[in-house]
């Protein structure tokens, strides 16, 4: 096992950069050497005092708002980027990083899957990674596992397949405002069709990422793709931390996704995400079912909770980056994910 | 793409070697080279009229009993060796082929994680293949994918964990003459005790491989591994195609273990096999449960069907074993297993 410990920074200290934080400062070998982020409520400020946890190093970490600044004095070999949803929007902040000579775990969701949607910035940042020698990842919870990493090992075990139907059917309760404005919890039906029309709701971001992957990971093209998105209307009052829905106003986003793959094979993509599902008689939970031979049926039930679950993905698959020879990378590339309880250098490997 | 199809022979010719001969046979960008078995009834014959499938080949492929003699005619660069379920036994067959230049997967349930049984041969495994600048894989359904390496993969989005409970409850119905010895399917209480007793009777091979590949996964030192064997008593007459077991008598085995990893976490492993389970009211499926956080509660139903399973997931690993640095890899060391629908070939590097 190497000597050093593994030196992690994080730039955006939101809900995911400051749960990474939590559970890097829980696991052995490790060093959370800084943490960037722009909020001048947190800048400046310690993120032990931030976090409530006893600090224990023999360094502070303080959270500084410029990151070069933050690069020069921590000296992190690898950055987690909690700060984007889109490949256009991170993808200056991964050059900047991968040009610091660190590799890069992404959360963006389009960043699981980048070719998907922006197939020149994923070639540019393939070669600039390989160029500094460095490896850029990107995961999450949902894309790069739920609905698609996890089909695509399921399906190792079948000769043949025909079609995948999978739905994450998920409670949007533990959420904050930001995820019900995205969401559209609490409009009313006619808000949120004009917010649909001018383009102005988010709902999921991922489908065409998660299908691109199954496509690739089983070797065939992808000839079509198509996405829908559709208020879910309560028929009850629905209220939790922070959202409200009134009795026929919008309670969460019904999204779906078909996409037609060579040799004539579907992928079947349903994400309804709602507040309260229970008040609407549903039972939440990630089911994958794949047609073919042996056919598989799985259900997980409850769902993997979203936040919890992209926290642990992205520092669990650190080593693995490390690892990775240099490049643009994603999880069909790299060994399986796993929680890392025990040292993580001890799956650093020093060959 | 590479330009020249993946040269694939088989060793071992039974229901899994033959069964891999008829899915390489329907993938493209493969060419099944060259077989061997040491039954007379196939040596000599066509794998096609065995098979009973057309041969899209220019060239036939004939059973040979003589392996130096397969592998110096076929010139295959991976071999599947379907013949053992012990690492012992596996090793001068796994030596002869990588000393020939091939790479390996082997379908032997303790070459899933050799460490675990027979440490030095997977040392001396590792040193071979190093120096012949190939690679060799231990893989199947079980161990290999639904107690081990599936679990691993779902841990992944989890940021601390304390158990580890995990059940295949499968059916042996669909199994031969064979595994119905092998598991002691219609022998008296008196008869399956007396067997127990003298170690005659097989059981699963493979608990102790899973539970090490899973404290090595997440980076703990297996600290004890303790493993039962009961029999499964029928309250019915059961009958299978090739399986009969009377009122009383015994239907199946009945296997558990536990192991203990550091951090006091525990794996508990549960693999009950029985003819027509359903007759004693029984669900076939398989589950894991990993408490931590976040929960993680999944079910599989029915079960993945074992020889299918094993079939398909051996053939699958073919281009990543390819790819793969030279050594002893196991499943946690290498990219995520996937149906391979399209030419095998789009999954070789090519760098």
């Amino acid at each position: 096992m190497r000597q050093e410990k593994i030196k992690i920074a994080i730039w955006g200290f939101g809900a995911m950069g400051s749960g990474m934080a939590t559970m890097i400062l829980h696991k052995q070998g490790t060093d959370l050497c800084g943490v960037c982020d722009n909020y001048d409520g947190y800048v400046g400020k310690s993120i032990f005092s931030l976090l409530n946890l006893n600090n224990p190093y023999d360094h502070d970490v303080i959270i500084q708002k410029d990151i070069m600044s933050m690069l020069e004095t921590a000296k992190p070999e690898i950055v987690l980027l909690a700060t984007d949803s889109f490949t256009k929007s991170a993808f200056p902040k991964i050059k900047l990083i991968i040009e610091h000579g660190c590799h890069v775990i992404s959360t963006a969701e389009e960043m699981a899957y980048p070719k998907a949607n922006q197939p020149e910035l994923a070639e540019a940042i393939d070669q600039i990674a390989k160029q500094n020698k460095v490896t850029v990842l990107g995961t999450g919870v949902n894309p790069g596992m739920m609905m698609d990493l996890l089909a695509i090992v399921l399906s190792g075990v079948m000769t043949d397949l025909t079609k995948f139907d999978i739905s994450r059917i998920n409670s949007l309760s533990p959420f904050g405002k930001t995820v019900m404005e995205e969401q559209g919890v609490g409009l009313s039906q006619a808000e949120f069709m004009n917010k649909l029309e001018n383009k102005t709701i988010a709902g999921h971001v991922g489908f065409k990422e998660s299908a691109m992957m199954i496509a690739d990971a089983i070797g065939l093209d992808m000839e079509s793709f198509h996405q829908t998105m559709a208020p879910i209307i309560t028929e009850v009052d629905r209220s939790s931390k922070y959202g409200f829905a009134a009795k026929d106003d919008v309670c969460g986003v019904n999204m779906k996704a078909q996409a037609k793959l060579e040799n004539n094979i579907d992928i079947n993509l349903h994400h309804p995400q709602q507040i309260e599902p229970q008040l609407g008689g549903v039972k939440t939970g990630d089911y994958i079912r794949i047609s073919g031979s042996p056919e598989v049926n799985m259900a997980i039930t409850p769902e993997i909770e979203g936040g919890l679950g992209t926290i642990a993905i992205c520092v669990n698959m650190i080593p693995h980056v490390i690892n990775a020879r240099p490049g643009l990378k994603t999880m069909i590339d790299l060994p399986v994910p796993r929680a890392i309880i025990g040292d993580m250098r001890k799956l650093i490997e020093t060959e």
